[in-house]
């Protein structure tokens, strides 16, 4: 076919400039925690730490932090709460940023450590909606000890629409200087996402950042990613292999492709497969259909990580105990969970 | 939440009109086959035309149909080559329509049965793009003998805009009542998929329609079915499950919630799905990796249906064999096959 550009009808290039600026945090580790309870083969740390690092992967999120007294202790790998003697055992100062998640009301902001201190560069807070405003007053704590900040508001599909303009007014009229919208459920389709990134970014300032955080319940996770890119979103979460709880996330190594970035690479993460296709093998996240019924339901896949325990998983029967006492359209079928999808 | 419709800020019912109106085609047994030679159990098989019957699934097609002296014989289950006493042992003629596939090539046009005396409605004749001639008097000599027929031009991706004008401008003064959109390499984005939909709907005639066959090489082909319809296909293919060669195809069960058609139902779709993840856990289909390095590279996946046979798998050297001979970008990264995406 050679290589006469004049030839080729719809050339990827046309978006070359969303794809080659948008910045990439992996969340293997962190999301991908939640199968493994982070009881990860310390090696394997190690070794994803250095691929991602070639990789040109821009931030690489580890763990989460809490205050100790606010958290059920637990038998977890380190990274659950990401000592900061455990982190420096696993990961190297240099290079690629690295950062944690932190929940509000599981960590007091007196208990934030100052940036200097810390291996950790990005403090992402998580909150639903109705928290919106201690998780503005986490991330200004955040802000002062030096931490670059994101906020992530979960299950947003769950909100109505005042509801989302109500914490875009007050994210806006925050310092808070990146905000991600989380498809939490896996439950957008990639005009729901579409919809809801141009409401973010009309409704924040324009040096305020916009991520995305995706679930792949229904198959859509990396083409709603592909959708972000054009959309115009400054970082997208991925994970290797797409691990992550449940259906899991957007597989870093497809996104890898897509982008097309001179500065990355995607053979570093190659590399990584075989050992993190073990891992799935052995976890089993990835797309089943009790987590397709829950996210086209919009609601939280607990249900369906349960029902994939059972034998048989018996999916006729999961979707009927789970849409019994919903409303039904006027041609009977259940209604999805109101909220920005339906 | 409730049910107040005025808040929901991006109802799907947008898309109401046209997710109501398309039609579905399941290849569950047809290209679900090329995972095992089409030794299905005829109990699955039974059930399966049940249960899409049940579901209002428009058309299911069953298998292959070939002259048997242009083709290899060997081990096959019976819907292979869909000998009439097969079929009529298996399916009823009552319902739900049933297709088969003839490849250009594989089957005389004298070899076909008259409709009348078949338990067949619909023929998809396949071809590649070189092929359209002999597909289109195939196409002419099905018509004739009284079956709907659909012309399937495959690997689309790899024909140059020019092939593609080429190839319409023919099936636009032909009688060939439908032509598919055929993504056989799981290489489309959403976008270039939307791309071709246009193309393929602005150049033929408005009272030819167009379908999508898609594969989930790159975990796009469900939301490339959204895609196509948002763009106004006619017909979409889709299996339980996804089962397909390689990655597979479109989830039927994902996508009838999607259209959320009062013609359709679910539930029988779903029960079914204790067998086809059975059928799954021993055949493999379904995202891995090899797939998504075809997929981006715009090739066929044979070469990675073999790789997963191998152990380790090796996605970086399976990756880097690929490209070791290919021309690379000015940012020293490897093209893909050229085509209309890329």
């Amino acid at each position: 076919m050679g290589l006469d550009y004049r030839v080729r009808c719809c050339p990827d290039g046309l978006m070359t400039d969303r794809r080659r600026s948008v910045r990439v945090l992996d969340v293997t580790l962190r999301d991908g925690g939640l199968c493994n309870q982070w009881h990860f083969d310390e090696g394997l740390v190690r070794d994803t730490w250095q691929a991602l690092q070639q990789a040109g992967v821009d931030v690489m999120e580890v763990g989460y932090q809490a205050s100790p007294d606010l958290v059920p202790s637990g038998p977890f790998g380190p990274l659950r709460w990401s000592r900061e003697d455990d982190l420096r055992r696993l990961f190297d100062a240099s290079g690629m940023r690295l950062s944690c998640m932190i929940d509000v009301g599981r960590i007091r902001p007196t208990d934030l450590r100052p940036a200097a201190d810390s291996l950790i560069d990005v403090l992402r807070v998580a909150c639903y909606a109705h928290q919106v405003d201690e998780a503005i007053e986490l991330c200004h704590a955040a802000l002062e000890l030096g931490y670059d900040v994101f906020c992530n508001v979960m299950a947003v599909t769950m909100c109505s629409p005042q509801e989302v303009d109500g914490f875009l007014d007050k994210l806006r009229a925050s310092r808070v200087p990146a905000v991600a919208v989380v498809d939490s459920f896996g439950a957008m389709y990639p005009h729901h996402l579409r919809y809801l990134i141009r409401k973010y970014k009309n409704w924040l300032r324009p040096d305020q950042e916009v991520a995305v955080h995706l679930h792949n319940n229904q198959q859509t996770a990396f083409a709603n990613a592909i959708a972000a890119v054009e959309e115009g979103v400054d970082w997208i979460d991925a994970s290797v292999f797409g691990m992550g709880r449940g259906a899991g996330n957007v597989p870093l190594e497809l996104l890898l492709m897509h982008l097309d970035d001179p500065r990355h690479d995607v053979r570093p993460v190659l590399g990584l497969l075989d050992r993190y296709v073990a891992l799935r093998d052995e976890l089993r996240w990835g797309y089943e259909v009790p987590y397709g019924v829950t996210g086209w339901l919009n609601q939280h896949p607990r249900a369906a990580i349960a029902r994939m325990k059972a034998t048989p998983v018996d999916p006729l029967g999961f979707y009927d105990e789970l849409v019994a006492d919903r409303p039904r359209a006027a041609h009977h079928r259940p209604q999805r969970e109101q909220g920005v999808v339906g």
